[in-house]
């Protein structure tokens, strides 16, 4: 019915014509990959062992046992141990074939997309997954793996990335990435720096300082002394290659507290003495704090919010964390951000970069936003909005009010490194799709959707982060 | 401008084509009804009197009413007679006037083309209504009605009903049911437990749990009887036939309260001192019991919230509950939901399927949670939504994330009886049109389309309400 | 690519087609201008000097100068001058140039199509801004604004308005007005009453109830005589030809105070001793009695809500108030406004026309509420969402639950005189796409159509707003 390389385009001739026209302005540009969560140590070894394909494309993937997890399979079933020991398959061929038995259940998804797209592009396999050849295509994904042309700097390399970002705790040495420096590897890998764990005032407090405080060779005994040892970490980070931070929270609320007041918070959390109102407030404090951290140091700063994580209690207490279980709630940003945006919205030298879940708040907040305070810009559809409609809903909600020099452009957000160059492509597809649409509705002019086009693939996401300096 | 037999598909060419290709594989398909409001009697009956058109078209049916009300028709001139007396319209003829009068209030909703349809394919009448044709179409429809042919039975056969559940009261004996399975006739039509009146502790609940004490056959002296009364109630509907029971509540909360707090309540219910806490809890409470009860004798369990009933306190007093004055508020299910999700969310042996009026809801919160929970499934769109751009928008929201077979197909949820098959006919149409988008599009592959469209016209609705069983 | 002719329309051949048909059956309608911010005094000179383009084009335009803003242009180098003295640009030369230079910013967004269909149609200049046409064009420009025939009441004329209404405060004189009237020109234009600063009690309320007071003629002591005013006004506005009255608030909230309570909060309010609440209760209030007058008087009501306004403090301590720092907040009308709807919602008399920022509320509480409630009419969309997909989203999520005939046509809400007839063009374009899509889907009949766009472009607004009276 459709040729491939008209894929993910308007069905109408004369915009996919046009949609053709300006992805192959696109196709072949570098990949700028400023947030994601690929492990640098797979870069950094001499050599990677990638295991069976069942390692590589399932157990990793929480788009894929999540779904499989909501049709009554167990994840045990699909290779993933509890935490605490009992039983689990480790019969991988036989795990691969429960997923081809059952790919069905993921049509009209991005996970079906990115598969076919990834088993054709990556691994030379044209076929979409069933019973019937699961096998034969496990076998020829395993034969791929062990290729040397798929050790991951090659892959790097193939795949024309010009700078990857891994995203790192506040305590990490960063050994992996020194190690790749040192390796003499022309490759671009910088680290991001992601202080929740050691922001998070509810788990595990104390250790958490410990580990930074000796990380960061800094005493930490109050307040002032562990925005110390934060700021060294981003100086750390910076030395390393960084250019932005990365902070989730379950809202957008923000506030500035007194110096004193965020130290009275502190020390009761050392002590594991918090109310939910001081891990409100203090998680509020430390974006506005980090806000006013990223106007010192030019680090970009990028907020996450709106995902009630770890839905599912079984399995949070049989797994552990992020299984699959987030969920989405309500989003606000007008009351919320008001008061870090009230200290430090009109100042060019902040970037402050937002994503959420609720794309209610793509026209109503995040366009207004962004279209009016020089700090803000939206980031791409994230999670279960990285896929065809979900940036057709962003740019149709979005860009009449901010236009498309207030996004960030695109970032592939994944942990599943041979996919990075088919999410790339999916969404310069649907750019240049989008595009095509508004120069055949008169509503752009054709060489303005050419340079829109690359803006959108490259420039925007590479401008915003900060790695054009 | 556009053949009739095109209906509803997209203008593209190539996706038109293929969207009237894919219809043909399910138009003519049975209808699985597996949720609505005909009235059992209809078909209990040997010789059904249906009544001028005005009886059968207008009267019952709040999208028509509500909509002329907006436009300052009083509800007495459309022959809706006020509780306590007073003038109201006999003349059928003339309020069929008036309807045909100000027809043109509905170009470009779904009531207009039920109508349409309806009139067409059931009626044999090829006009859209007008001032000049109103009286010669209720000649039309009047013979029609009087035709042997158009007995509820026969119309039954007709339009190629497999199942028709109707929505029952936990109080009912179900002699409309009993005399239908006693009459031969081989068509089948299951009841629904609705427990809603003997659940909400606001209204009249002591004279409605002596009811339920009576018909069950249980001394309903605490809570713990009261359990039991409506677990016979289950086990007697299902006896019946019945394969679900629907729940109406204005919010998604839930939550388990220990025997005791339940009792407390309960208690207090019965003398009327009742607190809006004590309403919020034992609702919440209710619906996690009846989940419970669902994994014991395996009911489907539907979830129906979300609208403000009877917002229009004038209509409420002189016309009493019903009236066409729903008004849908935002909804909530992350949060909501979780307590029941806790305890049976990840129980393949519960069916629970959600319904609401918040689209805002599908995308961030339903798909999310039925991509993920073994126990829950989305409803098809409901009320305002049951419509070709309802479907379209349910359909963009919802399956990127839980993909079609966390879905619950569809359901014409009509007190129409003869507008049934135009409802199915409709989603049969929209599901065809999208589904030849998403392959025009290179989004799904042609063949599963073809698989994808049966499902949805058919299987997943008899698969997911246990139909098949 | 596209046709000047053909743009705003699909791309779909037959579609398009059809929407250029239709869109020749409005396109030379007369402009009916129910709400906007134009300035009497413009019309009401002998002789207006427009002074430059930018004068004309950027510094009245927050749409413009928000988005240049957010890109780090500081508003002193846009000619925006800060109350309290400082800085500003005041060559206009090169203001404009600066605008030109950014004009990129502006692809995708409605302000792009505004001027360049307006230089177009009303300047006679085809070419898109940029750096190297700027001074060229602002020569032409110049040159136009200085034509005879651009004098304002030659333009109104020559755009062909049928009726325009202006927006004023309950203590203006009318002055302009009446010099209108006095000057013996033919054109109508109307005022319309705001009283939004004699009711808010937080801002200087004392001294707008005495400007009130004088200008009414009424010693206001009380809440009663302060009602007295306030229908003194209402009165004064109709006999100068006004047909409505128009509010702002933050929500929909409203109340029904009993006379007591109400001059109480009005009291403590001319003392500056209001809370929080007193001022949520009595926004409320008086929305509920203003509704009481309307029905009493005839004046159409306008309610527009959902947006915080002045967001960011630096602005507005420096610039004041309304400079583009407006961002919208979720809104809720079923609960809030139903105190008022049980009051007068179901009296025809009364016609309450709804606009907010919350697209969400459209297709769940808007349509459902206009829907039912004889009252009730949806405005068309407003601010961020008068584009082409705002007004798509706009006939997705209302009309198949209210119909057309439950909105109020279209109102060009601008303060830019010269932009009316392009805003006009873009909304009787994009109905008429619209329309064409629902025809060759086989929803709305062709000769329906064909007057549907008349009703959208023309006889909606002049209906609902009681033009026509």
């Amino acid at each position: 019915m459709v040729l491939r390389e008209d894929r993910y385009f308007s069905a109408e001739p004369t915009q996919r014509d046009l949609a053709r026209s300006l992805y192959t302005l696109v196709n072949k540009l570098p990949l700028i990959c400023p947030h994601g969560h690929v492990e640098p140590h797979i870069l950094a070894a001499d050599y990677y062992e990638w295991g069976t394909p069942v390692d590589v494309l399932i157990i990793p993937d929480h788009y894929i046992f999540r779904m499989l997890y909501s049709q009554g399979i167990a994840l045990e079933a699909l290779g993933l141990a509890p935490l605490h020991g009992g039983a689990v398959e480790t019969d991988h061929r036989k795990i691969w074939q429960t997923v081809c038995d059952h790919w069905y259940l993921f049509r009209g998804t991005p996970s079906d997309l990115w598969m076919r797209d990834e088993l054709h592009d990556i691994f030379d396999c044209d076929q979409q997954l069933n019973s019937a050849n699961a096998q034969t295509i496990y076998d020829e994904l395993t034969a791929k793996l062990r290729d040397p042309a798929f050790q991951p700097r090659r892959l790097f390399e193939r795949f024309n990335i010009e700078v990857l970002a891994t995203t790192d705790q506040a305590t990490s040495t960063l050994a992996d990435h020194q190690a790749l420096t040192n390796s003499g590897w022309s490759g671009r890998v910088v680290p991001t720096l992601r202080p929740d764990k050691v922001v998070n005032i509810t788990h595990d407090f104390a250790a958490e300082v410990e580990a930074l405080s000796a990380v960061a060779r800094v005493d930490i005994v109050d307040y002032q002394s562990y925005i110390a040892a934060l700021e060294q970490r981003r100086h750390f980070f910076k030395e390393q290659g960084a250019t932005a931070t990365d902070h989730f929270a379950q809202s957008a609320y923000t506030e500035r507290l007194s110096e004193r007041a965020a130290d009275g918070i502190f020390q009761r959390a050392l002590k594991g003495q918090t109310s939910p109102e001081d891990v409100r407030r203090f998680t509020g404090h430390m974006l506005t704090e980090f806000a006013r951290m990223s106007i010192d140091d030019g680090l970009v700063m990028q907020l996450h919010i709106g995902s009630l994580r770890d839905h599912n209690p079984d399995l949070l207490q049989r797994f552990g964390r992020d299984m699959g279980a987030d969920i989405p709630t309500t989003s606000e940003f007008t009351h919320n951000l008001k008061p870090l945006l009230d200290l430090y919205g009109r100042d060019s030298a902040l970037t402050l970069i937002l994503f959420n879940l609720d794309e209610t708040t793509y026209g109503r907040e995040l366009a207004p936003l962004a279209g009016h305070y020089p700090a803000l810009r939206v980031g791409p559809p994230w999670w279960f909005y990285d896929s065809v409609l979900g940036m057709r809903r962003y740019f149709a909600a979005i860009i009449e009010t901010a236009g498309i020099y207030n996004t960030a452009g695109f970032n592939d957000d994944t942990r599943a490194y041979p996919s990075i160059p088919v999410r790339h492509d999916l969404w310069r597809r649907v750019s240049a799709d989008w595009l095509a649409g508004l120069v055949v509705e008169g509503r752009v002019e054709e060489e303005d959707a050419c340079e829109m086009v690359v803006d959108l693939a490259y420039g925007l996401a590479k401008k915003t982060y900060h790695l054009d300096r």
